[in-house]
């Protein structure tokens, strides 16, 4: 009995095993389909957030089904039919999301084939000749093809060819088997030569024709959007600095925390677009003069050098955002004191880059304002003085070897905080003190009063009645460290500010080689109602 | 006559111009040899260099020679020859560099052809059952398959299998064609399946077998580098703005003449290995256990997250390369002040990295060295305490709101140089005035004569006699945020000896999930010889 006990238990165990296995299936199935739901319903989201993508893949399955009908081809020629996979092959591999695209994956199939139809004959030839050694030619052609083709394509210049090499060595392959196969390598090649030039021209017909998609206003845009990344990143940077953003700093969870910051994702976008705009240059300097950018030798370099000028203003921003992930932080009360000036320069920067990047997107000249950078000068200036006013807030000047010039200072007045020791500033308020002692400057407490109260980042806080033990002179060095922070993250911007110069710069000569138009003619002529656009377009065709 | 002379002159100057085409064409030809020959001799540098390239070709020639065997096959099945091809196409796209790559690649190649094959059978139901519609329903199978995988191919997380959709089509297509000309469906898809997988096969048993090339060796290879190339790059930039490098101010020249720094080149190449590093990890985690690295799931991640640390530590430093690049410059004698500790922090901050790097390299824990930041935190307390002492050379005190600190010890003495005004420190060599006036400091002058003599990048530079006029107070605001871009300096090389602490903690997690050797228990066995060699693989296989 017990054994059959054991088994009864056993088989109630296996039962509920697999219903718990039906259960977890069943949940796994659940899971997949709603899995499914939510890919096809993101799926059906990127479709409506960029059309173009939907269009395309129409447009391929059009061009597919379009070559397709060659395989129904029963005419004259009876190969036509045999062979038609090699123009299905070419809209596969050539048909591209963009023109300039297709075009470079074109020139690439098409120096591929060539190549190795002429390097094919010549082997071709060679076999023929080998008389009944003709199997080892073929075995050694491949050997070498495959082992030159690989080689070179790891050479460093090479790599934008890499999908020709390929291409050449698979048609080579292709052909030498087809013409060993049939014995007629001559008609063989060139059927081959015809259907993939016949495939190439549908390419190019249907993907031209039917609404094109450019590179080249891929490039504009994230050109443009650049500039405006930048602007949101330098202001959410100050605004966060000023408000004193706190990440928590536990090793991983810091960089992902600051990772998900829109300031952040701001720069990131900047700095990361480098070979994102290489690539679309590569694209758009194979397009032909369309849209917008109706020039002959449209300057799509210029645009790429406009949008490093603006990288190496992001590389400030990102140096702006290191003062706020810093290990080392100016406190709170100090950022306040600049508060305006800071501000007042971040949003005259940001305004800068927007209008930059508007007037790139407008494609207009700076026109009426050519001194657009007069306002964040005078901000910045503004900025440097009020550090020269309080500067002694970003430096401890006690220990200059000068000889202490407060101490005549010091010496009129006792002030009962004296006795505190350091203290964390989030605890005591600093303004709490201000009606105590006489004030010098109306928005902050005088240096003698501060030097003891600011704080260095809370965790070296030091209240005595805690009995926390720290050497005053360590604590020193890491209160001015602190504060000489605050000193980085204003120099750090005023630095910001110089290089919107280069900025300029780029612009300008943007504006004149791709030849935007002038906005103060249009103005001019605005009255005109139908004369405005009379001119716009001549300007554009000039 | 004059006609004849007119003809004779223009036969002249033809004869002229086809001798100086055919020059033209012979220089032209010079060219293109020496070209070929530079391109040749690259190339075998780059074999010289790194073998493992050249054996890589080595390989793909053999295994492609050994696969076009099968073209000869006429034994029990004549299809094996007819469609061989399948097997050197596969080959061809499969066979990669490192072993990873190549997995990743079969696994794409598989999937595609797998999912292929399926919806080739179905659609291949559907039109035998269409019966004398069978021609529409193929082609509508095409226009189908094209449109959902060209759109679900721009799906952003479907990036990675972008190979995978194309082989996917592609094997759809082919199949389809072929079943279609033959009618034989089934035949047609097991047919290549089965040479599908058997040139898989080989691939894998060449690639693995011989001279296999690991994405896991690079990858460690590659984070080691890293921290020595960063290591450079601090010692580089700290240098360099210790000796005051000067970049061309002139637009484009600018960025080309910082670009081909060493110290450019070094955390340029920190930064930017993220996107090489990202690839080496996705190759490196589907590679089995093999060489030093014996662990199942070996810790690649961790390797790419204290590469990240490392990454974030470049950051400062490329923010301190940009204090050399900035417009804003501090004047060459004021850096000269802090010369001593500059170089500590630097030189120490560098020993880490390279201590750091080298366990690394050799798979070991840090035993002895545990307090490894003692000695660079040390050179930061005393950069930070000379910043406290001499922190009158990095502001403008006189400007402060609490009153003039320095009046008296102004008042006191009348220097000969008060109407010098402003200039240039090029000209006029601070240190020759340094016997004339009392020196309260031995390595630098007072203040007050400082503070008139310190000059404003170049091209600010002040001299009455020039008779530029500019407000001294612009003049100062200008002098004063030269200064404190000095302070920058300092304070981003001591938030680099901060952030040092997050490479040491992501190091000790790395050498504790890959189980690092404890150098120690190796030093306490070196004196037995041979026990040092057993204790070390012991270790090595746990």
């Amino acid at each position: 009995m017990s054994k059959n006990s054991l088994l009864s238990v056993a088989s109630k165990e296996s039962i509920e095993e697999d219903a718990s296995c039906l259960a977890s299936e069943r949940n796994g199935l659940k899971q997949l389909w709603c899995d499914s739901c939510d890919f096809a319903r993101k799926a059906l989201e990127m479709g409506r957030k960029d059309p173009r993508k939907a269009v395309y893949a129409l447009k391929m399955g059009f061009a597919l089904a379009l070559v397709s009908l060659l395989i129904f081809w029963d005419m004259p020629i009876e190969d036509v039919s045999q062979y038609s996979i090699w123009a299905i092959l070419t809209v596969i591999v050539m048909f591209e999301f963009s023109i300039g695209a297709m075009f470079i994956k074109g020139f690439n199939r098409g120096l591929g084939t060539f190549s190795a139809g002429i390097l094919a004959f010549l082997f071709a030839g060679l076999s023929i000749l080998a008389g009944p050694w003709d199997k080892i030619v073929i075995v050694i052609s491949f050997f070498i093809t495959g082992y030159c083709a690989s080689y070179l394509r790891l050479y460093p210049t090479m790599a934008p060819y890499d999908y020709g090499f390929r291409v050449f060595v698979l048609t080579f392959c292709i052909l030498m088997v087809a013409g060993n196969r049939n014995g007629g390598y001559v008609l063989a090649i060139l059927t081959r030569l015809v259907l993939i030039a016949l495939g190439a021209c549908m390419c190019f017909v249907i993907n031209i024709c039917v609404y094109p998609i450019w590179s080249g206003d891929d490039l504009h845009c994230l050109v443009v959007n650049n500039f405006k990344e930048l602007a949101t990143s330098l202001e959410g940077c100050v605004n966060g600095y000023l408000e004193s953003v706190n990440y928590e700093r536990t090793s991983s969870r810091f960089m992902t925390q600051a990772s998900s910051d829109q300031m952040y994702l701001g720069y990131k976008s900047v700095i990361e677009s480098a070979s994102k705009e290489q690539t679309l240059l590569g694209f758009a300097l194979w397009e032909p003069p369309h849209g917008r950018y109706r020039k002959l030798h449209y300057p799509w370099k210029t645009y790429v050098k406009a949008s490093n000028a603006v990288r190496h203003c992001a590389y400030t921003v990102m140096a702006l955002h290191g003062c706020i992930m810093s290990e080392i932080q100016a406190p709170p009360e100090k950022r306040r004191v600049f508060y305006e000036e800071l501000q007042e320069v971040s949003s005259e920067g940001a305004r800068v880059l927007r209008e930059l990047g508007s007037k790139i997107d407008k494609m207009e000249k700076l026109g009426g304002f050519k001194n657009i950078l007069g306002q964040v000068h005078v901000a910045a200036e503004h900025l440097q003085k009020k550090i020269d006013h309080k500067s002694f807030l970003l430096v401890n000047s006690e220990s200059w070897e000068v000889g202490s010039p407060r101490k005549d200072v010091e010496e009129l007045d006792d002030p009962p905080q004296q006795h505190l020791g350091l203290k964390c500033l989030s605890e005591t308020s600093i303004y709490a003190h201000k009606t105590q002692t006489q004030l010098p400057d109306e928005d902050f407490p005088p240096m003698q009063n501060l030097r003891r109260l600011v704080p260095w980042p809370s965790s070296f806080c030091l209240v005595e009645s805690d009995g926390v033990l720290v050497r005053e002179d360590e604590a020193k060095t890491y209160e001015s460290a602190s504060s000489l922070s605050l000193a980085t993250f204003a120099s750090l911007l005023i630095e910001f500010v110089a290089r919107l110069q280069i900025v300029v710069d780029c612009f300008e000569e943007l504006s004149e080689e791709a030849e935007f138009i002038d906005p103060d003619v249009v103005v001019l002529t605005k009255r005109g109602g139908i004369w405005t656009r009379l001119v716009r377009s001549l300007r554009f065709k000039k």
